[in-house]
């Protein structure tokens, strides 16, 4: 009963009627919950993308599995199934129709503080405040104690977690999720060093006069930051996912459907192309640009810009047992002596064996 | 006065009657706040636990020391000390006596919202949210402007400190302290690629249905995440103590009594064996399983599975002053080429010096 | 009209009369906007402070730029300056001028909490909660949601934005700016080992009884945290800027005028000097300390105290293509194998070649 106090069942028929896709075997088979393969029980349904695991569906207790057309055949008997070409991004639909997001009745809570006027599809929570001048989409969710600055915008179904921060005037997008402790349109890390000759003086601030601009269907995770623009505007374009405990400079622009895993830094002023993916902890420094389709590993550290699209990068220092680490990590220091060694052993050769 | 307006009061003898060890010296030495050998006063007590600082019982002020048994010779006359064999945990717990955590007297405050029903023991703060279907422990303190989702449980004496989300339905275990800014049970960092070959599409959100459990005796740092799990949940183990700023992902599951430090990140689905300790801003990759007692250096990133109990694991880039460090990192990019010239000179060298 | 509705415009010769320097053309030239060279328009004005981008004047649509004196001869005509010997400094005090900050209103919010006086200047917004004993400066503004603990000072003329937390007894210079989310005085993270030979036993906290004191005119960004002392307080010198996400563990005393960038871990104890630098995500261990004057690049780990001042200092690794870095990074690993099979061609080619 979807839209009910019960979580909603489906059976096979009625997602592939929502979905598209193909039943295989019972089309009655009732479906309660998403589930993966090897933990699933009855009422679930679990996917296979990767043929690597095709022995699960032998054992699997799901009560359905999404597969490839090519897999039907090593169905056993008694699994139903929903077969099409990309399983991975059908079972995200179908959890997503079987787990929708929980919405919050529309309604402003008696302690919030509003100060704009707001469709009556907006839900503002307990202690949330939402300051002058603000346009809300519809549906949009602004939850309990989260903070939303003067002459902000966001776009319709758009969800503000408790405790987020949007600085004034900044741009959300239609369809964010944006999660608790996220600060979207702080002030950029800008000073000019105003020091004389004898170290007195101080670092002078540089207003940020930026803004922020968040595109459609952008997800930013908890206590990320996205820095406002010094003069013109910080942009994370449309479909763009930001993981957790992320930093984006001011100036920064990151191109459209660009994942980006926790902990990475980008420095101000860095571009970063369309349909790119950074691992976590991967660092970018400023002012450079990447190309679209770019991939950069975990934990790598970018220095300059990259110009190629659809390359990987990859700066790792790999992992050891701390003793041969500190072996091995010595002579480090020493790699420009060692080259040269080689070179001089090289040039003696060649005099000892002139033919070569 | 312990309880009273003053903070607590207590003399040697009354120290080791609650907690144990022998008493060197005047048990009347009156004993009013936890110090450091180095920087201590009158009233102050210190501890010893490396033997390489008991140059500094000559001349710390403290008026009394905890040492081993064992170094009770070197303690100058007029010194009292206690005498343990475990010094320095012996301190955690005197200095816990002397400096008690400051318990917020029980009671709703008026601009709470609080939807749901609390023992009379528990402190919520001002503007906190607490939502329905929460239950709450003895003596739980949810501070100011923290938000409690709904179906949240919270063990006795946890407590909750400003500003920290709780996302609903996760679990805390008893006595956990989670501090500022920490976001517990964000949605995971989980997309489905739906793109076709000519670049149109999008990300598909997969719905994260599974909670965070956090055990007992829990410590969470400031602006710290740990997301709620896809299906299954994220795992906290009883007695884990992290640091600031750490992200832990979906469906990791970190062993008991390990210690995280500030800035690490842990991807999703990562297993942690207990009483193991990252330090600071290591990463951990996604899938990986470390074993029990297994210590990571900071800064050092694990790519795999680790699988040995009780090693040490290093991979950090060694430091050297600029020039020197882009000298020997040019060369680093053609090792593969400098291990060939190594080849080829030693093939050369045994043709010329056939016997060897 | 600086302080009605309209933001300030000035006249070269009013920017002048207020900072100094020397106009250049037409004094009269009405600004309205700080800019950049290549995205000016009029009413904007614009620096130049590297030569290298000096073409960038022919071009600029600014109404006016500022630029040392001896660049005034490569101003076109019709372009207005400002001369001064430091633009970039006097740019950010100029744009200061243009763009200052929005000041709140004084006044007390109705949902605010508050449970201390406070001088008529001073601002606390929507829901922020202030507890018993707090004393603050002329003006200072505390944003919707915060919460400052009690027993906190803060100094006149400091901002502390929404949804930042500050712990009780800390003390905030004047002048600060403090973004959302940042969390000042958090617990250390000190715990004492307390485990039997078997593995039962648990971690001690430490009770964290110091506090963390901020000097005058220092930024704090977003998500940042700092942590109290342990017995002692965390000290952030005069005039110290830090970006967002930043870890600073208890006891740390970070010396005056040090910038320090995005996503930086610093841990406990260590001490940063004056006037220092540190790049995003560099990592400083503990109890270490630092020279004034120092630069750590962006992505380092300094291992180890840093005794000399004015030094750089950098330990990256090298970016490649993943194929590339894969192919030499292998080779790390037995680099210590390498120097010796080095070591050994060398003595072969000396006794080869004794006259050598």
């Amino acid at each position: 009963m979807p839209g009910g106090v019960a979580p909603p069942v489906f059976t096979l028929a009625e997602i592939v009627a929502r979905l598209g896709g193909e039943v295989w075997g019972d089309v009655h088979t009732v479906i309660a919950r998403a589930g993966s393969l090897q933990n699933a029980t009855s009422g679930d349904i679990a996917f296979l993308a990767n043929p690597r695991y095709r022995k699960y569906l032998r054992t699997t207790a799901a009560s359905a599995v999404i597969v490839a057309p090519a897999l039907s055949d090593e169905l056993p008997p008694g699994l139903s199934a929903i077969l099409t070409p990309g399983p991975y991004a059908y079972y995200a639909r179908a959890a997503t129709l079987l787990h929708p997001r929980r919405r919050m009745p529309p309604g402003i809570h008696a302690t919030a503080v509003v100060e704009s006027a707001f469709p009556e599809s907006v839900y503002v929570g307990p202690g949330a405040h939402v300051a002058t001048n603000v346009i809300l989409g519809e549906r949009v969710e602004i939850h309990a104690n989260a903070v939303i600055g003067s002459g902000v915008r966001i776009g319709p179904d758009s969800v503000v977690h408790p405790n987020a921060v949007i600085y004034p005037e900044c741009r959300i997008g239609a369809r964010a999720i944006i999660h608790s402790g996220a600060v979207i349109g702080a002030d950029g890390f800008g000073f000019a060093p105003d020091f004389t000759a004898d170290g007195a003086g101080a670092w002078q601030k540089i207003p940020q006069i930026g803004r922020v601009t968040v595109g459609d269907d952008v997800e930013i995770g908890a206590n990320t930051s996205i820095d406002r623009g010094a003069l013109e505007d910080t942009v994370i374009g449309d479909g763009v996912k930001l993981d957790n405990q992320i930093q984006i400079g001011h100036n920064c622009v990151i191109g459209a459907h660009t994942v980006i895993a926790g902990c990475v830094g980008i420095a101000g002023s860095a571009r970063i192309g369309h349909h790119s993916a950074i691992g976590g902890a991967g660092m970018i420094l400023g002012h450079l640009t990447i190309a679209p389709h770019t991939e950069i590993s975990p934990g790598t550290m970018v220095m300059k810009s990259l110009s190629r699209e659809g390359e990987k990068y990859t700066a790792i220092y790999p992992l050891a047992r701390h003793e041969a680490w500190r072996r091995n990590a010595a002579h480090l220091k020493h790699l420009d002596d060692l080259v040269r060694r080689v070179a001089i052993l090289e040039k003696k050769i060649s005099e000892t064996n002139p033919e070569d």
